[in-house]
């Protein structure tokens, strides 16, 4: 199954990922892998068509610390579309002069929506046309620039649509806030000052936080299963949109 | 100033970079780099605002082949814009189910277009207002997918406008073309088999082709100025704007 992983973070929070778990489980993510990094307005986008476990691109981001306040991660598992760059998440658009990024865990039956705007899949997945269609729909729906609380709103409306064709477990970010909507399986978090050698791991993923020094600083961390035992991993419930800002649910 | 690369080449080519030189000229290009690999219709963009002489992301990409067909690389010393993410070179937009390239060596004045489109500047540089206008007229004056041809027609009357801003060298792809327009610098060339361990160098850049096999093999190279001497680069002529398709002017 594909893993998604998302942060939100009030303050730009250096953040590695590791992948030494995928070492022994290539099999299970081997049709790539990519993250992207927000910081301020801009963004990186680190992304492989070749399992994490082997790629150059992994190694990079695992050694770079990297400064961000919403990061994006996907390990992905085809169900549609074949493996090729083109195909891996996340995907990312550029909408009222912000960056939009976005992955997608699931598989949508049947979803071919009229893309009639200014957005139009590159490959040739499901989860690429879902982002499409969502933008389209969220362009429509504003006449200007659109407040965090009046996306969250359109967001609610579209998700429904979206749901219906299959599972949908998503994570959407414009640099702002970080919206994540279950369709099945999607846990969050909320850490707090200090964390400053605070590890997430599982058999997968690594994530070290680090230099986080004030008493204020705070993150929330949204994953497709808990990273970590002991802490109280937030279950999102079938059907359920969550908006984070500023590290705290908004 | 500002450092364009461009490549265009009939079989995707390895192709690495390597930024040696600029460990000692860091200051000449302090403000960031970025490349941008078309494998197919997928596209690998690193960008770091920091010199690529320091930059872990150059060091990933002078050991990490990649195999290519189109490929635009910059090097940037700032004119207008902060030193940030957002400003830098190459920026990436989506238009007709392709994504679309541009970098930017020059400097416009009093260029304020009305971008009343689809694409809007996420930082705030002349480079990305440009483009962004660049984008939202080419998709204006196409009803449907335009073919390279055409788009090379709408390009050639659209360059003029840019360049009457002031300093206008360009580079631009889709993944099935590289445009190159000259407003002061810019220099190509035509390499073929066998040039399996050709090197372009200079003091800043050099690049390395790789796995290039077979006799038909060809790749253009287009740069600020020539990457080599004893080899015959063709300079452009001031307002001139050429396509390369498949390793051959088009």
């Amino acid at each position: 199954m594909c893993q998604l992983l998302g942060m939100n973070a009030n303050t730009p929070t250096d953040v590695c990922f590791s992948f030494t778990g995928l070492a022994t489980r290539a099999d299970e993510h081997k049709d790539g892998f990519g993250i992207a990094f927000f910081e301020d307005r801009g963004l990186r986008l680190f992304v492989d068509p070749h399992s994490a476990s082997a790629s150059p691109v992994a190694e990079l981001v695992k050694n770079y610390p990297i400064r961000s306040g919403n990061v994006i991660a996907h390990i992905r598992k085809a169900t549609q579309g074949r493996v090729a760059l083109e195909n891996t998440h996340p995907f990312v658009r550029e909408l009222w002069g912000r960056y939009w990024v976005f992955a997608h865990n699931g598989d949508l039956k049947a979803f071919e929506p009229r893309l009639h705007g200014a957005f139009r899949p590159v490959g040739n997945t499901d989860s690429e046309r879902a982002f499409c269609w969502l933008m389209q729909e969220l362009a429509k729906a504003h006449a200007g620039v659109p407040t965090i609380t009046e996306l969250s709103a359109t967001l609610r409306e579209l998700m429904p649509m979206l749901h219906a064709h299959g599972t949908f477990n998503m994570l959407l970010s414009n640099g702002q806030a970080l919206w994540a909507h279950a369709s099945t399986k999607l846990q969050w978090l909320q850490r707090r000052h200090p964390f400053c050698h605070a590890t997430l791991a599982d058999d997968d993923v690594t994530v070290d936080f680090a230099n986080v020094t004030t008493p204020s600083d705070r993150v929330v961390v949204v994953a497709t299963e808990p990273l970590t035992t002991g802490e109280s991993w937030a279950a999102m419930v079938p059907g359920e949109l969550r908006v984070f800002v500023d590290g705290a649910p908004g």
